[in-house]
């Protein structure tokens, strides 16, 4: 309401008047990238639309942890109009962005439009099948909060029906987990399960030993975690068989269907097929015009922005941004962030007169999780692995949480998760119904 | 696996031979009657299976605040195998009991059969329509933590869409809520919803002020929370109506449409219908080949008994026990608790050789919520409400959720929230999609 009413009143001051024409900034996606953009657009003399079809900024590299029972949904989750709601001349409309009209500066909405004067796209990736859709219901991903609770779902429904399963290969068979990808997010699933298996859940069951789970990690290439160095990579591969998971390399999957898993020539049986490879970015980019790359990104100028369209920033994992070392950077979180300011910035310097400036990532390094007390971090002049790494990966990710409540729970979870051996969010909820009978 | 391979192995002791033949007994239903019965068989010479649906035991006197946005589904249940993971002689099944077989004493599955010596039967009850089953869609019950994402969602989703709704009688709609039933469900679901409206949402919107929200509290009998004393009533509908409630006693609902609620000879326009009313008993209890009442509830014998099978025991919500004073006991905890207890010690008392003892409640006193900082509570001699009551009505709720990471969990939220006026789980997952489209 506020300051679109001025419109109408007389008297207003030239500032007030002003106010009603500033340029509007629409933000698609509340993402990494859309989420620092818009909070480095504090104070700027503009308006700013958040556009998402959540109402919630997920923090994407602990959704993992909801996937295994380790933290729940509302602890990585955090509202979007509650981060910005002190800003006057911020909007957010849940909504669904499906196309841009580059020449009317209109973002299509599934119902309605909007116009703007400045555009940053953020609406992040998905992952995908590489031309196998009909493996999504088998092999669930890993990017929404319903996919972690699918996921786990799946997981403790599996040492359910195990412990009521009589016949001895489909019991195996329940209690086989294969995770398809050996980036970070199937290098962290896997050793999440390992320790649920092994760890939390050794108590509870009579009819069947968690220890007897079969925990495979599927790498089509010749290492996990291929973006890191090849040290820390052995010592994640290391590490997590030491953990008990069964790591292969090289073994591409070549089939999953019902009940089992094809890699390497070789059938797995398994009631639960985790995907976490391969990245497809929001359709919403088909209508950008300009030519994608394989995974749908944007080629993107220096400044990040549409070539020929200096008023639209494509930022985040839909961006392919090549020009500072060759390389595409990767879809982590830092580039996304990193990406948010820089067009925040760019606006801004326009709002002045100033030219843009070239976008410049600066690497803060990379870290993973490989278990309980265990992490592998790359920055560059300094690789860690072990106790050291992990407790660095933990205070860094708390630092980047949203919120002071979210920070002090998931600090709570960790420290209760790290000295009792528990997983606090071990519920099963959902259909108790499944594709997988055991009899296929 | 323990136990029962004793029984293949030679050179057993009689103390062990006497534990493979040791009285079984079922348990269906892990809700306060069943869990506690369960506990309350602690170190008894029997084997214990516990029977449910759900893998998590659910303290429902919260789940109101799982759909109001205050707590997480993980901060009020817990899985039912750690509760009695170090008991040896307890197994836990993810099973649905569709009857029971008296004659050839097994508890049917859905997909088994498993004989019992001694039965507990604590299956619980759902909300009903009365007869219009067709509501169940448009007006969503309270029961399950399902229910309750449900509900929340459907709330956040109405200010969402309020704010994008440029018509003025669909925005109306969209911000009334109307809830049915003024028992405690009802008052609880109202004085939240009132808290979220005019407290927590305040700043967050910018085309609709979610203080214009209109509540509306549907009870069809002469007043509020039935089972307390009338100046709790009073009190309690006083307090709603000072915080925005709008509370219509006399007014029974006589149809609900997409869009719309019909109560009282008045169409009220609303896109959030809430139901409140209303017990059915789980359908288990037809099997049992007694004449039921109306909600389907098993009379009883004095020691809860099934007549004519002192081996079976009917407790809790499922229970129509009316012998101690001529009144329906009401479907709360302690009557569940306090029967599943019961259950328990007179199955060790029949071990022993000794007779069952009638069941005998003890009114521990009657609480709920109204909203921050307001409750009411009736111990027979004493009377309570406002601050007082709530300061009570959250110390015992503490004390009676389970475990310790949930109590400190629970306890931090709550005074997050008191003092932040913030509701952590603000969070809208499952479809954007909906029935209503506000067309209709």
């Amino acid at each position: 309401m506020g300051h679109t009413k001025l419109n109408t009143q007389p008297s207003q001051s030239l500032a007030a008047r002003a106010t009603a024409v500033r340029p509007r900034v629409v933000i698609v996606g509340a993402g990494f990238g859309g989420l620092y953009a818009a909070k480095a657009l504090r104070g700027a003399p503009v308006d700013v639309s958040v556009i998402d079809r959540r109402n919630h900024h997920l923090f994407q590299p602990l959704l993992y942890q909801v996937a295994t029972a380790g933290l729940s949904p509302g602890d990585i989750a955090y509202p979007i109009r509650s981060i910005v709601s002190r800003q006057k001349n911020y909007r957010v409309l849940l909504a669904e962005a499906v196309g841009v009209d580059l020449a009317g500066r209109k973002v299509l909405l599934r119902d309605g439009a909007i116009g703007y004067d400045y555009l940053i796209l953020a609406p992040g990736a998905r992952h995908q099948y590489f031309g196998h859709d009909e493996w999504a219901p088998l092999a669930p991903g890993l990017n929404t909060l319903e996919d972690a609770l699918e996921i786990r779902r799946r997981i403790l429904l599996a040492f359910e029906r195990a412990e009521r399963e009589p016949e001895e290969s489909r019991r195996r068979a329940l209690l086989t987990f294969v995770i398809v990808g050996g980036g970070p997010t199937g290098v962290e699933l896997a050793g999440a399960i390992a320790e649920i298996a092994f760890k939390v859940l050794v108590r509870d069951f009579r009819a069947i030993d968690p220890r007897e789970a079969h925990i495979i990690l599927l790498e089509a290439g010749p290492r996990l975690l291929p973006a890191f160095p090849e040290s820390l990579s052995a010592h994640a591969a290391a590490d997590l068989r030491r953990r008990g998971v069964e790591v292969r390399l090289n073994t591409a999957v070549t089939a999953i269907e019902a009940g089992r898993a094809q890699a390497g020539g070789q059938v797995i049986p398994t009631a639960t097929t985790l995907w976490a490879a391969g990245v497809q970015v929001s359709a919403l980019t088909r209508s950008l015009g300009v030519q994608l790359d394989r995974a749908g990104r944007v080629p993107v100028q220096p400044d990040l922005t549409l070539p020929g369209h200096p008023e639209v920033f494509v930022i985040g994992d839909s961006a392919a941004f090549t020009h500072q070392t060759g390389k595409l950077l990767p879809g982590v979180a830092q580039v996304a962030i990193q990406g948010g300011r820089h067009a925040a910035r760019c606006i801004r310097r326009a709002l002045r007169g100033q030219n843009y400036e070239p976008f410049h990532y600066v690497n803060l390094g990379n870290m993973a999780t490989i278990g309980r007390a265990s992490a592998v971090a790359d920055f560059g002049f300094l690789r860690l692995s072990g106790f050291i790494a992990w407790m660095l990966w933990l205070v860094i990710h708390i630092s980047w949480l949203i919120g002071f409540r979210n920070r002090f729970v998931v600090l709570f979870e960790w420290a209760w998760s790290y000295f009792t051996f528990d997983k606090a969010a071990r519920l099963i909820t959902g259909s108790l119904d499944d594709e997988w009978t055991g009899s296929t």
